[in-house]
């Protein structure tokens, strides 16, 4: 079967062949090592590549002692991958030349493209089409090369592979930028962890980031997903490499850079990557089990955690160290890091007790003392019963000070037994890289501090919480695929009698309203809810042509006779006329009593489609936010998990002898907010419920105002 | 003059002399290097102490080739400093000998004191007091040492200055845990910093760390100052330190742990520390112009950007690399450190625009790209038109990949000389060991990743802006030195009308309201609101008895008829009979509108002395806190910072056309409260007054309720 057949049927199997081509030809190979069109086939000699490698450079018979060809045609078959290195219209000419001979896969290192200006952007789309017609894949423009050392095919130009030696490992890493592809390289390496992938995709004008990641998941081998992100302009193919990835239990972890307006701007500039509102992002993320990096910190510092196999059960943890200063670190960084220091039992305190000097403790941390120093068998003698200690999920192991005098071999030999035994996770704290280096030694997970200890253990812990939270929701739905969102028209605002009618139609109680045309209706309108029962009314101004009512006098609040409501209906009708608005009626509502204000909100992100807001309401949203992103579809666990990490979560149970809130009328609603916003032919763009005023458990809450803005037809 | 008279004029003075004796006697001294009464002899020796070393040792002629004596009344004169490595009794009479020969500080490094047990902290208190009674300052019991390597006084104990070899410079470190005065030395001494001072106080039964720090800040060498801190219980000594350190611009850097509930659990089982409430350290630190490091890494990642002179005029930070997404990273991390990225001069851009590649960019960050790999000239050209530009007050500058093909000695000679002609802070994010290594051979700040680099110089800026604020505030008034608060007596509940009378007594604008004792006074005194104009009033049953009283059914809101006030009269009775209180009386009070409900509280902590708090008001203050902690003396200007801190800040200036709050107004009763907290006679223990109901600028405030404790008489 030739390459393009192949990758005719399958789009992603052009992609699997890139990671391990029979035969890869160098378009523009150069005979110094050093240049762009030379290190790929440096590296592909030196890395041990086992395929095919063709050179092709019309001026040289011979490059890098490797035969050279003249052109593409002059190669004895068609290569799976070409890596194109000229510059400007040569790499155009040589891409259409690799297409119209059948490769599966183009890897365009060539700058100059849609990195540079409009033109180059233009002609970048023009070389993808063509190659897409033709059923040729590409990687990049602009790329720095894909790199797996595990088959050796390093067809990567970055200067990173000579500076730190590769060792082929457990842990790849996908990233549009090269830099980004090579530095957690470089970091994982110099804490002695072997990589397999590094790939700098580039321009991501056809193959990207999140396409590659659904094929370097399938790896049997990889342990570990590192992705740096600017942008997610393809979330379906990144929900399709976290299912991929879910299905074989590799953990992905993702570093998405543009958090801030500052950081949106400058990812514009380098990637032309647009901004994801980042709350969504950190939702999305959440939704298909990968986790987020906050740093490059964080992206490589959890990584030997990852790699030892752990089962986490829980988030308890246990802190032994030679240092009262260390214990209390560490379980002030364990609470930053929720992961509480319960007390060993009292069985395990007493066999503590007999063992150590009467002033260490021995509750939970355990601080050994600077008894250590003049007997190294305490920390052996203590570790037993430590081990067989049912409280601990983790543990930490601070080793603040040690040398000549203490036993640092037995510690380091001691605490890998130990870790072995219980199989639980366990991290060590040693300053000193005397000590440290022994224990790394016997592969256990060390950092210079306890601070980094704990953050690191406790990012995977809550990793594995996440992991264990999809998987349980894996077993019993599966997660729709995000689609491409539709291109939605332009679109207009709805009046609030007409909003409040489509939430009513949905299933969302509304306040019990009357729309008036006339002073007569507002006041029959008025009389009719007293016969309900109702005491006082609000009046307002019913408009589709101003979504903020009180600034412009279109609400009246407590009315309670039918003069008054009759008076505001006139007062209405003067205010819109002063706005310069046309009223469609005004609105005769119960004035409703609840217990708290909050809000329902939803969107249409041009990537991620539907978001649904939920949080505190009020008109203090904007000004001092307290909200939650849920991404239907979603059930009401969902929005109560969402509720119960705003602030004001402690309010949901009721607080200082209030009754609790019926949050289960409120999930009830956001669930048909988000069934709405995912309705595949739903016309509405943006809606806004603020206040949902929620009663005591029981009493059910109702939507008083609503603004909804709808496709034009 | 002999040591004890030197000590009895000035009791700083014994603590000078300990940092540089002329004579330290060893008792106890071992001729094993490795044990607690040989290694500090041996130290001694080998780090070039100056004066005379008198071990003390009964048995032996010689130790450690140092001819040796058998007991203090031996050697030829009194010595400055005795170390006492003894152990138990041994250790109590020896310090007695010490204080009754005159010695004037003496360092007792046996355990078995208060660390162990209530039977040790009495021997330790007797010790103590036998000392104080004859003129001799102790450091310890229990301590590790104090370590001065610039007069070679090493009279410590620690593993660690055999295993990390020693250098002079200028870093002091002063900890009670010996592990946590040597730990930040290790830190440091790997990252090529010399430290002078690392002294480990232990139990602090005399001289405190605080009290220690007085006179370490006095070293006219010394350019910074770590502190490790687990309680505070000396804060007058820790605000004279700061003093002094203010007087010679060296900044502190303090890490006080027990932070969490847990962290201070562990600290009272270590040093016996008791919890300060966390808000009020922090409080007090800032105050006192101590940055607080959240961890071990804060405390000694950015000491080298202490120690480079820079004086900083503000935060915009201008980023540089070869790689754009460092430039993303760069700038999301510096916008968690509320460091700006201001876009350079068009001129600026202009000149780099000439210099770059057209794809490059300009602005802020500048992007160098890919291009720096084939023309490492590019670097050196850039610098001077950015070094010329004005928006910028400090730099980064990322090299994210670089080595073979690249120039990285002229990088860093270009970066070392950049810096030196702006003389504004720089930091280097380098990843690579090849590259780093190069920048800092030239003694610039160099971190593995710019999210860590941004920290730091964040950090610094930081704690730069908080010494000017203080230097401002030093300039205006003396901050008075904290005194040791008295023990107050058991206190009592005022009624709400004594507290309102209290409050109104110190200028605190109070409700109009009446205590009332019969329905008749209850009419006349609604009546009588509804002269002044009063629509409708709160009545609400006034005790002595119970401080919360609306879940007791003792408060009716809105009445606006004289029978429904006196029906409010009966049915506060009715409501105090059922719960089983004493009224004494009723009050009928104006119902007032007003903006927002604010809150003010105040305390005495135990240690501290009076400490303010400032907030959001309403019934939620437990449940949801939104306060800010203030230390009296204070004036409106420090109110209002605090104010501006608050999550409700928004709404201080009015928000969705609300109008401003008036906060000179609230500013003013916070003042109030504070003078009447700080007054050495007020028998105030603790007052709350929620809400204080803030109305329009112009309009004032006014406290509604108010719940204080006053010591009984």
């Amino acid at each position: 079967m030739s390459p393009s057949s192949l990758a005719s049927r399958d789009p992603r199997a052009a992609l699997r062949l890139a990671l391990a081509p029979r035969s890869i030809a160098v378009i523009g190979a150069s005979d110094n090592a050093h240049k762009i069109g030379g290190r790929p086939l440096a590296y592909l000699v030196r890395f041990g590549y086992r395929g095919t490698v063709y050179p092709i450079n019309p001026s040289r018979a011979e490059v890098q002692g490797v035969r050279c060809f003249t052109s593409l045609h002059d190669l004895p078959e068609v290569p799976d991958v070409a890596i194109v290195a000229l510059a400007g219209d040569a790499a155009f000419a040589a891409v259409d030349e690799c297409a119209q001979a059948g490769v599966a896969l183009c890897i365009v290192m060539s700058s100059g493209f849609g990195e540079v200006d409009a033109a180059g952007k233009l002609r970048e789309q023009a070389m993808t089409a063509r190659a897409r017609a033709l059923g040729m894949r590409i990687v990049g423009p602009n790329s720095q090369g894909l790199a797996n050392f595990g088959s050796g095919a390093v067809a990567s130009f970055s200067t990173m592979f000579n500076e730190v030696e590769p060792l082929d490992g457990p842990v790849g890493i996908i990233s549009q930028s090269g830099a980004m592809s090579v530095i957690p390289y470089g970091l994982l390496r110099a804490r002695g962890i072997g990589v397999r992938h590094a790939h700098g995709t580039g321009n991501d004008c056809d193959v990207t980031v999140c396409e590659l990641a659904c094929v370097v998941a399938e790896d049997p081998e990889l342990r570990l997903l590192l992705l740096y992100l600017e942008g997610i302009p393809d979330p379906w193919h990144l929900a399709e490499a976290a299912r991929v990835a879910r299905g074989r239990n590799l953990p992905i972890v993702a570093l998405k850079a543009g958090r801030s307006a500052a950081g949106q701007a400058a990812a514009l500039s380098h990637t032309g990557a647009l901004a994801n509102e980042d709350r969504t992002v950190d939702a999305f993320l959440a939704e298909h089990g990968i986790w987020r990096a906050q740093s490059m910190v964080d992206l490589v510092d959890t990584t030997q955690l990852y790699l030892m196999g752990w089962k986490p059960r829980g988030r308890r943890l246990v802190a032994i160290s030679n240092s009262g200063a260390v214990c209390v670190l560490t379980a002030d960084a364990a609470s930053v890091a929720n992961m509480p220091l319960e007390p060993l039992s009292d069985a395990t305190q007493a066999e503590l007790k007999a063992i150590l000097p009467g002033f260490a403790t021995t509750r939970n941390p355990v601080d050994l003392t600077a008894a250590l120093l003049t007997n190294s068998g305490l920390f052996s003698a203590i570790l037993p019963p430590i081990a067989r200690d049912p409280s601990a999920d983790a543990f930490l192991i601070g080793i603040a000070v040690a040398g000549t005098g203490y036993d640092v071999e037995a510690f380091a030999r001691d605490t890998a037994r130990f870790a072995a035994e219980t199989g639980k996770p366990l991290v060590v704290a040693a300053p000193q890289l005397s000590v440290s280096d022994r224990f790394k030694a016997l592969g256990l997970a060390v950092y210079p501090t306890e601070g980094e200890a704990v953050r690191a253990l406790g990012q995977f812990l809550s990793h594995a919480e996440l992991q264990q939270v999809v998987a349980v929701r894996d077993a019993q739905v599966a997660l729709p695929v995000p689609c491409r969102p539709r291109v939605r028209r332009a679109s207009i605002l709805l009046d609030e009698a007409a909003s409040l009618a489509l939430l009513a139609a949905r299933g969302v109680a509304v306040v019990r309203h009357t729309l008036c045309h006339s002073e007569v209706e507002a006041r029959a309108a008025f009389e009719a809810l007293v016969l309900l029962g109702v005491a006082s009314v609000v009046v307002k101004g019913c408009t589709a042509e101003a979504s903020h009512k009180s600034e412009l006098g279109l609400v009246r609040v407590g009315l309670n006779a039918a003069d008054a409501v009759a008076a505001g209906y006139r007062e209405m009708q003067a205010a819109a006329r002063n706005a310069g608005i046309t009223l469609s009626g005004v609105i005769v509502a119960e004035r409703v009593h609840g217990l708290r204000e909050l809000m329902i909100g939803a969107r249409f992100d041009a990537v991620f489609g539907p978001v649904v807001l939920v949080g505190d309401g009020g008109k203090y949203v904007e000004a001092m936010p307290d909200v939650q992103v849920l991404l239907p579809p979603f059930d009401a666990a969902h929005v109560e998990r969402a509720l119960r990490r705003l602030r004001i979560a402690p309010l949901l149970d009721g607080v200082r002898g209030e009754p609790a809130l019926d949050v289960a009328a409120f999930c009830r609603c956001a669930v048909a907010v988000g069934a709405l916003m995912n309705d595949a032919d739903t016309d509405v763009t943006q809606l806004d419920i603020n206040p949902l005023i929620v009663g005591a458990r029981g009493a059910g809450c109702v939507a008083v105002d609503a603004v909804i803005y709808q496709e034009q037809p």
